[in-house]
């Protein structure tokens, strides 16, 4: 697509929406206050000690809250939670909670009612990279329900399911993937 | 599922699994020698500069290679990849790259020949989170061809389409998700 010292951010853009990658709301409350932003950039770090990282635009509503609170919860969400990803990614902030149900939880962030899996972390390191900072979060509780998974890629929503589909001599292997 | 300081490995471990992420094969040649791995821990963190982060356990065979190269690429795995995960994954360092069609690229690492996305980098900064190193790559060559994604959840590989599934009166939302 292009090459040079370094790339295009256009070029790069594009070339990452073929990143398909799991759909999280990312959370906060403390003297900060509440916040909330859609992410698909977290990733597991390590099991020893649990630990996650989660990148932020520094010019997001939401950052503020995260700098101060020094805590976050990764409610990671499943099929069928697409209005709520919408919402926390264009509503203005003070209007995202009033998508879906929340728990305290045990005070890393609001705890998503219905969330494939919740982890509430503390912050426990911040890394500045260009327009972001990348903030590390070790593991403190975790919960979590059923559900099929939710990706975004190529620009919109797919789902991902738990179940193995039953066997049918029309599916099999991957050319049976259907998206929404 | 339990909650304290911070939490058990092997809890974290099961709810992480739900987390359905994007696969790559990370690469890199060089001084070191050449080396690569099977991951899902790759995320975007800024488009200014283009910037990624690849998560990568010290202990890994392939390591060393990194650590003295100071490069590496992100090749982001289609549909059909499976083969090549497993290899990446499973198989000793130096029988890995028999499978699958490698160009030299521009100098981050081996490029794969059917990559959805490669992203060539040169490792910008590395930090240390409990077993693991996360290596911040800025991307200075980007290159990419079609197909379907491939992603890693609930234990087992999917494919996610790239074009949307033509219109019918018995495909609509998400239950029409079909897994290998």
């Amino acid at each position: 697509m292009t090459s040079g010292t370094s790339v295009d951010g256009a070029a790069y853009r594009e070339a990452m929406a073929r990143l398909a990658g799991a759909v999280h709301l990312v959370t906060t409350d403390g003297p900060g206050g509440r916040a909330g932003f859609t992410a698909t950039a977290v990733c597991s770090v390590s099991d020893a000690p649990p630990t996650l990282l989660v990148c932020i635009n520094r010019d997001s509503s939401a950052y503020p809250a995260f700098d101060r609170n020094g805590r976050l919860c990764v409610n990671l969400l499943a099929a069928g939670h697409e209005a709520l990803a919408e919402a926390f990614g264009r509503r203005p902030l003070d209007e995202r909670f009033s998508e879906g149900a929340w728990d305290e939880g045990r005070g890393g962030g609001p705890v998503l009612d219905g969330a494939l899996a919740a982890f509430e972390c503390r912050i426990v390191r911040r890394v500045t990279a260009g327009t972001h900072d990348v903030l590390f979060g070790e593991v403190e509780a975790l919960s979590g329900g059923g559900g099929d998974a939710l990706v975004y890629g190529f620009r919109r929503y797919h789902g991902v399911a738990r179940d193995v589909a039953p066997p049918s001599p029309s599916l099999h292997g991957l050319r049976n993937v259907r998206t929404a």
